[in-house]
Formats: C-alpha cells, structure tokens, sequence
C-alpha cells in the first residue's frame, strides 16, 4: 500500500485518485484552498494545469523533497492550441524535475483522458497509463499503484522520452478539440 | 481512381502498395534498381528510410514537381535509438517540403507499423491513418486512397503537426524495440 497526495482536484486529479483508492491505496486530495495542509504521501501527483504548476513549485517544493513526483500536464499553448510552451528540445517533466532536484520526477497520465481513466478502457482495448522517468524504482512504484487499480502500466523509457509524451498528448488533445476523436478516445496502446 | 507510385521496396513500400491496390489504384512500386524509370504517380510515395530520402529528392525532385508528395519516415538516429536526427522544432516533413516547393508534401502512414497496414487492424481496434499537411486538397485525395483501401484516415492537422507525428512514431519504434508492445500492436486511434 502506497499513501498518496494528489495536488488538483480537476477531473484528472479525481480520475488518479479513483485509481489509487480503487487499488487500496491511501489518498489524499489538496485543493486550491488547502495551502495550509502539507503534502503527506510518499507519492504526490501535480494535477494541475501546467501555468499552475510553478505556483505549486514555489509554495510545495521543500515539502517534495524526498518523494515521488508525478507530472501529467500538457504544457499546450491554450490561446492557439498549435504548440507547447516548453522549450521544443525539453518537456515540462524535465523542467519540473530541475526545480526539484531532491525528488524523483517522472511523468504518466498525460496521454490518457481522465474519462478513459475512470472507464478503464479506451474504445474496446484497457487503458495504458505510459510512464517515463530516471528513476527505475520510482517508476515501478508507480507502475504498482496503476496495476492494484486495474490498469496497464508501460515503461515508456527514460526522461527524455516526456518530450514525446507531451508531443503524443498534445496531439491527442488536438484531435479531440477537432471532433476527430472523442474525449474518451484517443490512443489506446496494443501490445 | 488515383495512379500511386511508389519510391521504396521494403516492407512499408509493399503495405502502402497493397492497400492502395486493393482500394483499386494503379500503382508503380519502384526500387533502388529503378532509376530510369521516371515516377508517372498523382501521389508519389517515400517510403524509404529517412537516410535514403536526400538521395531521392536529389535525383528525383525534378520529377516531383506537380505532385502530391507522401513522406512516411521516422528519423529516428538509429545508431542509439534515443533522438531523432531532425532539428528539435521542426520534423522530417517540414524539410522535404522545403526542398520540393512545387509539390504539396503530406507526412502519413508513419505512426503505422507495416504489419498492421497489412492486417487493417491494431488489435481490437480499425488501423487508423493519420494525415498532416497544409494543402487540404492533397491530404483529401490520400485520405481517399486509404479509405477505399479499408482503412480509417483522420486528418491529423497541418504540417506542422508532423512533428508530433513523428514524435509519436519515435515513440512506438522505442516501445516495440524495448518489448513493451509488439510489431503488429502500438497505438491505435479510437474515435
């Protein structure tokens, strides 16, 4: 059993956390009005919205040393819906992870639409949460916490490889603002 | 019906050729061995290894002028399998359509496995190809050729959006060469 801390209680944060208690994990969710309540779990999920983020960072970040850091964001550009604001050779994990040096930052969730999450299933395949970080022990623990709630975890690489889940999530998001997907669609990963 | 030509005689070359065969095109597949034949096709397909493909626009752009221009490739840098060769903010596609300004030049069939080309499936789910391009015209008659063929297009934005594409089959090709999914399987696009 894993205690875990959920920074947003959007419908990402509640889908992750319907996740984890479905798994017999413990579950703590903060809000925007909980500044006062310190992050308690040995995992801590930022789901909220990337230009939240750095406020999160900047009031949390002593309190995330020593954790695990989870990033789901999709750092679109919201005015156009045409591209990212992070750097075009980085990813908002990567970013994350440098403000954080003393935590272990991987990124997952990005690219599942928090309906496929609570549904479990996209279309008629399960739901694969893809999670890629340095941290190997990090990862699995994760990987753990997915797995007890029913889903399929993948080891999507390294680091690095958050610039593509981005680039896929991105994507993902475009083709549902565009009508070419639902927003319980999107990717399903068939192994 | 539309006449295909196209430049490659590997396993992607074949899959593209049968489908558009089977959607009852005409189609010219053309090797290596081949460079007297002009292309004669519409649509002319690259379906060449990303390394082969400056070789192709050096000898062949002329001959491209005109037509609509399908690049399937990943450029990936398949001596570490952990970047792509092209520019962080830009993609193989932006720079084959640099080089041929008289043709329109769509990015497709990339975030497709040969396998499931061929198969019409990735597991459960309809293979799905996805089309980016700025000429609506020439990602309409593609998206034709795939649909008669029996598959799904979904016109995936425009060219710049190949380089999520591209992101997304980098991604895949990690996957299935780490094991996580196999070679008929990767992402399926549910609607």
């Amino acid at each position: 059993m894993t205690h875990v801390s959920i920074i947003g209680t959007g419908t990402m944060g509640q889908a992750i956390a319907g996740l984890a208690t479905k798994g017999g994990h413990t579950v703590e969710l903060l809000g925007s009005s909980d500044h006062d309540r310190p992050v308690t779990g040995d995992v801590v999920v930022l789901a909220v919205l990337y230009p939240a983020v750095a406020q999160v960072l900047e009031t949390r970040g002593a309190q995330l040393a020593g954790r695990v850091v989870v990033d789901v964001t999709n750092p679109l550009d919201f005015t156009t819906f045409d591209s990212l604001v992070t750097p075009a050779d980085s990813s908002a994990t990567a970013t994350i992870a440098a403000a954080l040096p003393q935590s272990r930052v991987v990124k997952a969730f990005n690219t599942n639409f928090a309906g496929t999450l609570t549904a479990g299933a996209v279309g008629g395949e399960p739901a694969t949460v893809l999670i890629a970080g340095d941290d190997a022990d990090a990862k699995a623990l994760l990987a753990g916490i997915v797995a007890t709630g029913g889903l399929r975890a993948v080891d999507a690489g390294n680091l690095t490889r958050a610039r593509e889940l981005e680039a896929l999530g991105f994507l993902q998001i475009t083709l549902a603002a565009r009508d070419k997907i639902s927003w319980t669609g999107g990717f399903a990963v068939v192994a």
